[in-house]
């Protein structure tokens, strides 16, 4: 789904990641982030997508908000295990929405 | 592959979109995007995965090589063939990259 965001201006935070051979437990990790970010003040939504990479990018009310969730415990322990286990690479990039334009087709 | 930015800031744009049942073209179009969008000036990279969404990031140095995309011809008629069949939904949001951080591992 693509996320219904209020006008600009907002954040986004676009997680990138590659997976490495050993993905046990990378699943439900990451189901239950989806679950926890949810209920975080100040989370607007976000859109997820994995092919040859992961893309996963939640939007943000504020960069106070972004760090609450950064901070927050089973975020942190997820992302150190995503670190030493399940990606072989990630990056992580805090933007400033400035605009947005889009529609949906009425079917 | 994640793109190789570099030091922030520089700008995301970041392309969300729903296909709709007629793709017809679609994919051919989509590569010949890649092939110009490399050749413009500012162009720093892209990543790009679909599942049930499609989102393709573009990475540029300023929001004048933006706009240069956007304008550009080749780019102008694969948009309205998006916007007239290809996509039942999309949406585009121009971001600055405030800050960045990640890993690639060593193999």
């Amino acid at each position: 789904m693509i996320a219904k965001t209020p006008e600009p201006p907002y954040y986004a935070v676009i997680f990138t990641t590659v997976l490495s051979d050993d993905i046990k437990g990378y699943a439900e990790m990451s189901d239950r982030m989806v679950e926890f970010v949810k209920m975080q003040e100040g989370f607007l939504g976000y859109e997820s997508a994995r092919e040859e990479i992961g893309i996963t990018i939640s939007y943000w009310d504020s960069l106070e908000s972004i760090a609450k969730w950064r901070n927050h415990s089973e975020h942190t322990i997820a992302r150190e295990k995503g670190i030493s286990r399940w990606y072989s690479s990630f990056k992580t990039r805090v933007c400033k929405v400035e605009r947005d334009n889009g529609f949906v087709k009425e079917v």
